[in-house]
């Protein structure tokens, strides 16, 4: 098995790598930084292979890293090894067993989804928080959902950040990117109920009624989603607030009418 | 009204203030940060008030903040004006407008919690993360929850992230924290059910019946609820896993669990 070896810090797969942690390079090239080798163990088993691999030349082997390296190169894939103190600049972190995968960018185009694969959608509007997105992500996996839709300005899904939150569904769960004006017409081009999780509207969302597919839309960590946004949901619910707190976490209220609909559609 | 200015760098405040910052010297000091002007106001509104306030010489006027300080003057404390660059240092931010308050760390001894002033309480194991933390106070206090119970090892719930994901619920909800030795005699004291999170046990979350005063207990970030633990509780029950994942953000299941209990005990 061929691998490449390096030794120095100017070398420009170093600063390739060191480029996809921000967010504009990311984006230029394309690809992204998955860290890990439960991630990226995750990944495989989800029929994902890194186009790189890459790793400390001093680590301790491991059999599960030593089956990843193999399908990566039976992929055509590429193998890096660098010094460990070149590797902590790429991953920032201090940890000779340290292994890292470079990722081509799904495509995140709303017309990848196939709506009726799945009997429940995540739908998050200005979601800002990479850890929330990322914590969708691995809610939606956990649900049985079909994937989670951005809508407008969120968080960029292929950093780090989120892709670590996820815990591999960032692998598992279909991903999309849309402005609202492009996600409602593609949403009512097709059977699909738009449920809007509500500070406003008095529906508790257990007593509402759930239809597959079924689009589960949480708004902006301050903002709550805007009233034109919710005024076009076939469904608005809320989740009751007992204490002096107005809101849930996006993420926590996402899981909690995820895991509603989830028994409804079942039930 | 009093206010003191800071004008230098090396000022002992400066110094205090940044240290706070930092577990083992909060620890030793006996105080947190709490900052924003919002976090603060919550403060104010759940009968809290910063020993110091602390904010930039240049600062806009604001009718909440304008309260904040006389509030603050009122009760004895301090407040104290530093140029923006120096307020920066502390607490972090480039925004002339940040707010920070002192407060005393609580009392966090078991014999605080008075089981029968709340039908659910929250009991986190060995949790790491302080959003995570901060979340899950977030969510008890939306519950209407007693409190959060912290047990071994976890986060710190004074770290300036843990008290900004709790969005004031730091200063609404009782927190304790004890080693599981001492948790279980105190909670077997009285009347309790305690509730393990589990992902061993085959008992659906929504067919348990829930008792008050119940106190739902998740585990480690990575590692769950250790087997003994959950051999202890009164009742296991797992939230179903649909994809390939086992489990979930620990702040979501305890969410989860949370609202469940909430709809079965008021139901």
């Amino acid at each position: 098995m061929t691998r490449r070896t390096i030794t120095g810090f100017s070398n420009p797969t170093v600063k390739f790598l060191r480029s996809l942690r921000e967010k504009k390079l990311r984006r230029r090239e394309g690809k992204f930084l998955a860290e890990g080798l439960r991630l990226l163990t995750d990944a495989r088993e989800s029929g994902m292979l890194p186009e790189m691999l890459v790793m400390a030349s001093g680590r301790a082997p491991h059999p599960l890293l030593d089956e990843l390296e193999a399908a990566v190169a039976a992929a055509g894939g590429e193998v890096v090894e660098m010094d460990e103190a070149i590797l902590a600049k790429v991953t920032g972190k201090d940890n000779p067993q340290a292994v890292a995968g470079v990722f081509a960018e799904f495509d995140t185009q709303l017309a990848t989804i196939e709506r009726t694969t799945a009997g429940i959608w995540l739908v998050a509007q200005a979601l800002r928080d990479p850890g929330n997105l990322g914590t969708m992500l691995r809610t939606g996996d956990a649900v049985g959902a079909g994937g989670l839709i951005l809508i407008d300005d969120c968080a960029d899904p292929f950093s780090v950040e989120a892709v670590r939150a996820s815990m591999g569904a960032i692998f598992t769960q279909r991903l999309a990117q849309a402005r609202w004006e492009e996600f409602l017409p593609w949403l009512r081009s097709d059977a699909g109920q738009l449920v809007a999780a509500s500070l406003r509207d008095p529906t508790d969302y257990r007593q509402a009624v759930y239809q597959a597919p079924c689009f589960l839309l949480v708004g902006n960590e301050s903002q709550g989603l805007p009233a034109a946004y919710e005024a076009e949901c076939d469904l608005r619910v809320t989740i009751p607030m007992r204490g002096r707190a107005d809101s849930l976490n996006a993420a926590v209220a996402g899981a909690v009418l995820a895991y509603e609909a989830l028994a409804r559609l079942e039930g």
